[in-house]
């Protein structure tokens, strides 16, 4: 299974990429994962949210084959423990899944014809971070979760 | 107010310095904010889980006055959306407490002796993420409580 997360813009903050490198790193030792790029249009973000969300929405389903499963990162989504969530890797990866792709929106949120194509919404916290701070929550949690399913001693319960 | 992060051992990663330093120095607009770091001897982590908490107990204390509110940042705490906890931060400063200390633990948790003393138990979210990067994620979010008090757009709802 090749796992992608799906994101709108580059990150910006050199520390924040510093630290999503060194898990994309660790994460090449157990599963095909690529942090994959949506570039808005320089004078997207002058336009309004819903605007902006229908923009996202368009270059997003380009980037989407009918056979892969979304999960949305969603502040509305299911909160799930760092065990829970290395089962819903676990159950996607036995299922024969072929692309699961984590889809982190922009700072308005997702428009409404993503959450119709979603398969899941998960919520990293109750809190909401900066969208660009939650790509090395997530990366970080996935290595988490693989080092869980092989049994070792990362992650303390 | 006085707030404090009281954190167990520095934090390594570069990276994640630079992160925490760029808040530290947002923070500074809004709040007589500091980390205080308490350093485990270097022998420390050859002990027992128990030990190290109970030693690490003993360091707190001696950083602690009877009149703090300590608030442990723990994964079995209370959930807050951002503007919540926003919330948490205000009702404090307006019941003229002086100092209020969020405490992240080492990676086995706290003694039971801080879980006695402690006034509050927060949890960022309910996946595990390292102690280390907790204290980012901290930072940013009391960064925001601020925002959202003092009504800025750095926070959407």
């Amino acid at each position: 299974m090749k796992i992608t997360l799906l994101q709108i813009d580059k990150t910006q903050d050199a520390w924040l990429n510093e630290g999503i490198a060194q898990y994309l790193k660790r994460l090449g030792n157990y599963v095909s994962f690529e942090i994959v790029t949506i570039n808005m249009p320089k004078n997207a973000r002058q336009r309004t949210e819903a605007e902006q969300k229908g923009e996202e929405a368009k270059l997003i389903f380009a980037k989407l084959q009918s056979s892969d499963v979304l999960v949305l990162l969603d502040e509305n989504g299911k909160h799930y423990t760092s065990r829970e969530f290395s089962g819903f890797i676990a159950r996607h990866q036995n299922a024969s899944v072929k692309h699961l792709i984590f889809l982190i929106g922009g700072p308005f949120g997702f428009d409404e014809k993503i959450y119709k194509r979603a398969d899941f919404k998960i919520s990293l916290s109750a809190m909401t971070f900066s969208h660009q701070m939650v790509r090395v929550f997530f990366v970080e949690q996935l290595y988490r979760a693989f080092t869980i399913l092989r049994g070792e001693k990362y992650h303390h319960d």
